[in-house]
């Protein structure tokens, strides 16, 4: 019995989950653990619809166990907290990412680096430490250890918090941590997703001259006019991308399927950093004589720390940064999924669990 | 007649010279130009033999003009300095390196930076500002601005100095640059030429636990007992490379040759950097998930600036850091490119130039 879904922890919960390969989502009811002495427990409001779930619904990483519910861009209300809990009072605004737990001792835990801790655990599709499996933000209630929750800053409107909690501060820590934040910085943004209509943002808000670089012609007025991108670059276009070699001091590469890196090592100027944040499955080819010769870097950055998931949200609700977001019911989902494979989104799906999540019974 | 090595310029010179790209040297008379106000002149005593001569002499990056004279690892006297000289005076020991021009005006030349100058003019086979052909260290003189001039401190032995100033100076600068230079890292070194054995002992002197990667078992001893490396990975050894994923805080990488990457990266500790000095001729494949998972970086680096040549060679001075060398007549250098392509030196030659380069008449 302790292996059903539904009764292996005390307290009910309902979401939609995938059950196979297919990756169509369908509605579930499980179970949530108690509200131990440093959990806080929240109602679900958002959840924004992310790459990674639609890999993991899919089972395309080889890593997938059904059924699966996917999430983890989630905002919420609390509505209690465990009688060590700190940092957390009911009805306060929360939001919970990528991950939901780590080792808590390993030097990038001391050093609020939980998301290269080597133990972290995904917020779904994955075992806590309890051995039971995790269950993402599809869903209408969560049980956090507070360590993993964060203060959403008024201001932040909560339908759009929920991108930032992946998305956001998947490209704010790399130009945080490579020191791309610097104003007058010129700054590419090689793909415009979720990720990348991100990092726009982002690098605009430290007052970087920002260089999106595409594929599709047709993004630029986007780019230009809603984004606030500075520039924009036809990738096949030879004869400005040469124009443009060297003039770049940092590019955020967000693209997950193949591409040659050597045009945008070349856009780099010498100590330039090219930072992959998005994860092609074969290995691209890396040129290296133009490594050496300007000492340019090829780095690739995942999510970000706790503390510093929090400091992005902070920045984020300061400088007016929110992502432009689609707002969909709970059952639209399979059909935003279609879409997202598509690339059919400005720029991010969010779903309105609050409102629109039925429970069976 | 401008245009003839021996008139192009005031003064008599005297060299060995590859004539096509069998890139067999023989003795070659030129000249050298006066000495201008900024000028150091410098009677050569030693020149370093550096596999990019190799490369050079037998125009393998088809960018070599003959008659070219290599060398580029100048150990020197001075013989004469120009009106507006400030920093030599005749009768110091001097060194001269892989360049002798930079534009002066960039934002790299303004930083010390000047390896990374767009516009930087190498020491040999290159066109000098004047529109003149360089000619390099295989000579009996040379002329150069004061400014790509360095001194020799007292305690460095002239003849083993000569390899600092190209291999020696390509393996510290990205150990500082990157910070792998604190006591207590733990510092991969890939390959064990020229480059790779300074590596390993400046990594040494920065006080790191360093660990010799190679292909070669019959290394171990040598890197163990003569270079001071406390341990040694065969590559191909599966079960030691696995035994030591994740324990490196960086490596250089001295391998010019094609080789994988992937299993270096995977040795590095998250955050690790792998640095790549050698230019293998062909993309090399380059693993993206494991630079995210890890926010690893893959970078490249070549030589260094004026300043920081400089502090390599009092840090070398300071902490005895030298390399160890095959001393050879001139005579001996088309053995010596015959035994250099066969990895058949420990671990440089350098060439006796003051005692036994033969002026032609």
């Amino acid at each position: 019995m302790g292996s059903q879904p539904q009764f292996e922890h005390p307290n009910k919960a309902f979401g939609w989950a995938a059950r196979d390969q297919s990756g169509l989502l369908s509605p579930f009811n499980f179970s949530r653990r108690e509200t131990n002495e440093k959990d806080v427990s929240l109602k679900i409001l958002f959840c924004g619809i992310c790459h990674t779930d639609l890999h993991m619904i899919k089972n395309e990483w080889g890593i997938s166990t059904y059924p699966l519910v996917p999430g983890h861009e989630i905002v919420g209300i609390v509505t209690k907290v465990g009688s060590k809990v700190e940092k957390f009072k009911v009805g306060d605004k929360v939001g919970v990412g990528f991950m939901i737990d780590s080792c808590r001792s390993c030097q990038n835990c001391a050093e609020n680096l939980e998301s290269y801790c080597p133990r972290f655990t995904a917020t779904c599709g994955a075992k806590y430490r309890d051995g039971t499996t995790t269950y993402g933000g599809y869903s209408d209630s969560m049980v956090v250890d507070e360590h993993f929750v964060v203060h959403i800053p008024d201001g932040l409107p909560l339908e759009a918090t929920a991108p930032l909690l992946c998305a956001g501060i998947t490209v704010y820590s790399p130009l945080r941590y490579f020191g791309l934040d610097k104003p007058g910085m010129h700054i590419g943004v090689v793909g415009l997703g979720g990720l990348g209509h991100m990092a726009v943002k982002f690098a605009k808000a430290f007052g970087a001259n920002v260089t999106v670089i595409s594929t599709s012609p047709n993004k630029e007025k986007e780019a230009r006019e809603c984004l606030g991108a500075d520039s924009f670059l036809i990738s096949r276009d030879q004869d400005k991308m040469q124009a443009a070699v060297n003039t770049l001091d940092g590019i955020i590469d967000t693209v997950s399927a193949e591409h040659p890196l050597s045009p945008l090592i070349g856009l780099l100027k010498s100590h330039g950093k090219l930072v992959m944040v998005g994860a092609p499955a074969k290995p691209l080819e890396l040129p290296v004589f133009t490594l050496l010769s300007g000492r340019k870097i090829v780095a690739g950055s995942n999510i970000g720390g706790m503390k510093e998931t929090q400091d992005m949200l902070d920045f984020a609700a300061k400088h007016n940064v929110k992502p432009t977001i689609e707002v969909i019911p709970m059952d639209y989902v399979n059909t935003a999924m279609e879409r997202l494979l598509k690339a059919d989104v400005k720029y991010r799906f969010v779903i309105d669990i609050g409102n629109t999540l039925k429970p069976s019974s």
